[in-house]
């Protein structure tokens, strides 16, 4: 077995700049533990066999929902529910830790030129 | 549906202030994600079925190991892998954010009079 290392969450930040493009840091039984930059606009999409966690590190981000957004600073966690349609949206620079089980598409069901390719760190 | 709200993670850790209790703030499918307030040294424990994360949030936190220790500030992370004793240590007052399995006891298979009841906040 891989001993596994403790990750911190801002040396692994400083590893990348791109957006909308979560790293895996860590696994969690058959979840990740990821990280992401995020600005500007995602794409309204919805995971309809998983809820998906959002935690702020940095930044302020607005998840948000068809019935009202969602306003997050550091230190906010919010859980979008399974089936429930999203859309992210952060004006300035947004680092966030995600979990969500594996092999969740970014992008759900809307696809598109933002799905990013699964990456770890 | 219960629309989930946002959890602004120091305002729920002003709510209590015992040690060695997690309290369950948000659910991710059947995980839960959990705030613990720890301080002293805990018990020897395994969690057979499961990892274990611990994201320290205030404080320093050591996970004793048969191996080594691992020692974690603010903003650093650590699975436990399913099946690996650990102890947890703090010198002073920590907090902490969990996530693991609905279900999980803290004593894990060790019991003993620190094993807490599932509480929610």
């Amino acid at each position: 077995m891989d001993t596994p290392r403790k990750i911190n969450l801002q040396e692994k930040l400083a590893l990348f700049a791109d957006h909308w493009s979560p790293r895996t840091v860590a696994r969690l039984n058959d979840y990740e533990i990821k990280l992401v930059k995020v600005q500007g606009e995602f794409v309204w999409h919805t995971h309809e066999d998983t809820d998906e966690l959002f935690l702020v590190l940095d930044g302020r981000l607005t998840i948000q929902l068809r019935d009202g957004d969602v306003e997050l600073g550091p230190g906010e966690l919010y859980v979008v529910p399974r089936g429930v349609e999203h859309c992210p949206r952060a004006d300035g620079e947004v680092a966030a830790l995600l979990v969500e089980p594996e092999g969740v598409v970014n992008t759900g069901s809307a696809g598109g030129e933002l799905t990013a390719v699964p990456q770890s760190l």
